[in-house]
């Protein structure tokens, strides 16, 4: 038998391979026609079909999960992550008004296990089909001396496209626009380091332990899927009284709503037209954050804004009767308004 | 003052959001006028003109730097690590007839310092610029307990076009092609966990130690950039001699070579026809790795492979002749040649 050195110094090429094989049926399985290329080519080819779309403009985005991870090595849950990172990446570019058309994975982790790369790319794929996005490519890359034992970081890119008109950057937003908030599942992606610190450090928390004032266990409340957002609103995408969204991730409320206004206006949140649920109580008691700590951290149960038009009264209403949308628990709450300012975004207690 | 719970946790917010502002000039350096984004949106747009392009098709991939950051992190030189990684990418889709369009980043690292950050980002954009792409994105993670102090891991997504009938894929490969080989410019990205334990720890070298047999230190033999073959060989995509191309990286000449033949050929490569550069003789000097370990692991000094007609003379002397290629230390050797087989790669000695 062949010396193999490289797997003496820690990368075993024929276990990626193995694996590679292994997850080509669930990677197919999110192919349409518009794919041309077989799995383990260079690069992946997607012959776009812009049938229908006046100026096709592609929109993309990057992301990680973030120290989310952390909980999946905890606790060796590892189907979940990939819809973490595909949800996040396809709210990403929803929000300027995109639907998604590819998304490429990059995986890294300190030594190559086929049943957890399996997990994680069965995730991955599970919610690129759920998106309608092909899952064309991706890296995995074993780095022994760079992660932690079996730890592992996962990050992502995703490609959409939206007609040059229909590119939702905010400047249709006016004064007295209405702010609604769509429901988060949980934490999303964002404010882990902080959230890990205040339930398994200062709360003392197991994993298998209840949040106290919610049901469920810290590993199940961490690991919530991160929502996407996409089967919601690719439907109201052309609907005029839209004006503008805002993913609520990394930099909360101030650093994401801002990011949805033009200079003259401000967004004013009112922070008791929602109740936040337990899991943010939980973590503002224990780490006794202040108000603005918490907006700026976590979502606070509200994942995604819409700005909508205050005159066009069907906007408000056509959001809220997307099909499936209340009774499929996507609570809408009306969290704001727009009013006149330098584009900024205020917390503030009653109207 | 306000106080920051998530700074004490281990992410400064702020820190990320200044560096972000002292990047931005360096990466609207690489913005054409189909980038319509400022920086700081939710995702980047990108109106692709495909003027004179027949049914374009997007080309995707991604990679990362692997544990060629490692030797970046020892020398504290984090100004070329950039290079590496859009040229990588570059010259994934480039084997597939593609130019690049744009490209995002993913960068993870312990702790955010703007030095480091910054020269990274800066030399992912002036690669970028040299590619003719634009960099449209990317994702900075800080992720306190993930890395090790002073760690960062980087990636990236290229994602190009080719017209559908300017595919290279391999299918006009023929019997009789000549196999050229164009010069690497060291490891590149690939095998570098193997190499940093030979060169570090088998043959206990320094950084600063020259590389027997060479004129370099161990630092800049082993960081120098991975070169991009796209200024060299975009002029050369729509020669019809030109039938393949494959990007020598992690798997060597029979892991990617393979991947541009049909199924009923076979590529054979004699290692006589180049001598490989001092430092993979040193490594496998110390190593004493087989042929087939080499071959599997490093590029040899070989870095892409050009797969040609012998029948039009003119493809070969083409590939020579493009403006600067030899001059510009762009040594070309004849490698091999296409024979009938099963779609595999045979390293022999002598024709």
């Amino acid at each position: 038998m062949e010396r193999d050195a490289y797997k003496e110094a820690g990368v075993d090429i024929d276990a990626a391979m193995q694996t590679k094989r292994s997850i080509k049926d669930m990677v197919k399985s999110t192919f349409g026609p518009e794919v041309l290329t077989d799995i383990g080519a260079f690069g992946g080819l997607f012959k776009p079909d812009f049938a229908g779309i006046q100026n096709p403009v592609l929109v993309s985005s990057a992301d990680g999960v973030g120290t989310k991870l952390k909980v999946a090595y905890l606790t060796c849950r590892h189907d979940t992550v990939g819809a973490d990172i595909v949800n996040h990446c396809c709210n990403d570019i929803l929000v300027m008004g995109a639907r998604p058309l590819f998304f490429l994975d990059y995986l890294a982790y300190s030594r190559h296990d086929d049943d957890v790369v399996g997990a994680i790319i069965s995730g991955i794929a599970k919610a690129c089909k759920a998106n309608n996005c092909a899952l064309i490519g991706g890296e995995m890359a074993e780095l022994p001396d760079m992660y932690n034992p079996g730890e592992y970081d996962l990050a992502g890119v995703i490609v959409g496209v939206v007609g040059e008109q229909d590119i939702l950057d905010g400047s249709n937003v006016v004064e007295g626009d209405v702010i609604l908030g769509l429901a988060s599942t949980g934490l999303h992606t964002n404010g882990y380091t902080l959230a890990r610190k205040l339930v398994f450090k200062d709360a003392g928390l197991s994993p298998d332990d209840t949040i106290p004032g919610t049901d469920r266990t810290a590993a199940d409340a961490l690991l919530a899927v991160h929502r996407s957002y996409v089967p919601s609103l690719l439907p109201l995408l052309k609907n005029t009284g839209l004006h503008a969204l805002a993913h609520i991730t990394g930099g909360g409320f101030p650093g994401n709503i801002n990011r949805s206004l033009p200079g003259s206006l401000d967004a004013v949140i009112n922070l008791d037209s929602w109740e936040a649920p337990p899991l943010f109580r939980f973590l503002a008691d224990v780490g006794k954050l202040s108000e603005y700590e918490l907006y700026r951290t976590f979502n606070m149960g509200v994942g995604m804004t819409l700005t909508v038009s205050e005159n066009e009264a069907g906007a408000s209403a056509a959001v809220r009767s997307v099909p499936g949308m209340v009774s499929s628990g996507e609570f809408v709450y009306e969290i704001g308004r727009v009013e006149p300012g330098h584009g900024e975004v205020h917390l503030v207690h009653g109207c």
